[in-house]
């Protein structure tokens, strides 16, 4: 079920934390040889003997993939959002690695209602990826126009 | 076959522009189903009569992965790549439709070696993704770090 909140009804500062989602050895290497099929990522015999993380590691997109559906699993825009104009600082902080458990803590940064069209705002939100042992792996700043409640516009 | 190119042999101001890859209805709700399932990427009908865009379009998590497709399938950097610490003003310009073909074309904007490691360096970059009428869809700004040319370092 959706939540029905639109706009209006968030706050800055307000904090999600999604469910958690197992990175398998499978899962890296099928994204990675879709979307990004360097050999540290493929091949791994290459990643444990020549690469320089000891072993595979996901490819970055795979993480940022991850944390988007682990975002949009708890629908907390379901109602109301319309699209995303960007990304920003996007962070490869540590690699993630067959067997991690990452979970995100979505942080609302900053609210801003269209000065052009009343019917929407921004929210500017920061998205943290983390793994069980409470590393950070990946941050991005996003932000996301919201319509906001019918009867406020 | 890779580039057996190093960091050293790049230049600030090169510019590579990548093969195509049509973007297809199937494409764009497989990859949404999986990643990004908000109704105006994955149910034709409502993003025909009730989103804002008059039709499905693709997720931006899509439209960066095939992006990164396009790069890496031309393995400019096969012989010496090694991660990357992030991206910066991601940038959703356009939405991606059914149908669209998108190229990259990607220009290295600088090239400062390490400060503390001597066998690497960074590369920052801008990929332009653009359809087949030359309007940009998506802009990226990525960093990788890249090994020297063993010789040098």
């Amino acid at each position: 079920m959706a939540s029905d909140r639109y706009f209006d009804d968030f706050r800055a500062g307000e904090r999600f934390e999604s469910a958690g989602l197992t990175i398998t050895e499978s899962a890296i290497i099928d994204f990675a040889l879709q979307w990004d099929p360097q050999p540290f990522h493929i091949d791994a015999e290459y990643a444990r003997t020549a690469g320089d993380f000891g072993g595979l590691i996901a490819s970055g997109l795979h993480t940022i993939s991850a944390t988007h559906r682990l975002w949009f699993a708890d629908r907390i825009f379901g109602a109301c959002a319309i699209a995303s104009p960007g990304f920003d600082e996007v962070r490869f902080v540590r690699p993630v690695r067959p067997g991690d458990t990452l979970r995100v803590v979505t942080e609302l940064l900053e609210l801003r209602p269209s000065a052009s069209k009343p019917d929407r705002g921004v929210v500017k939100m920061r998205h943290t990826t983390l793994n069980r042992r409470d590393e950070v792996v990946l941050t991005i700043d996003a932000r996301v126009l919201l319509r906001r409640r019918p009867a406020a516009a």
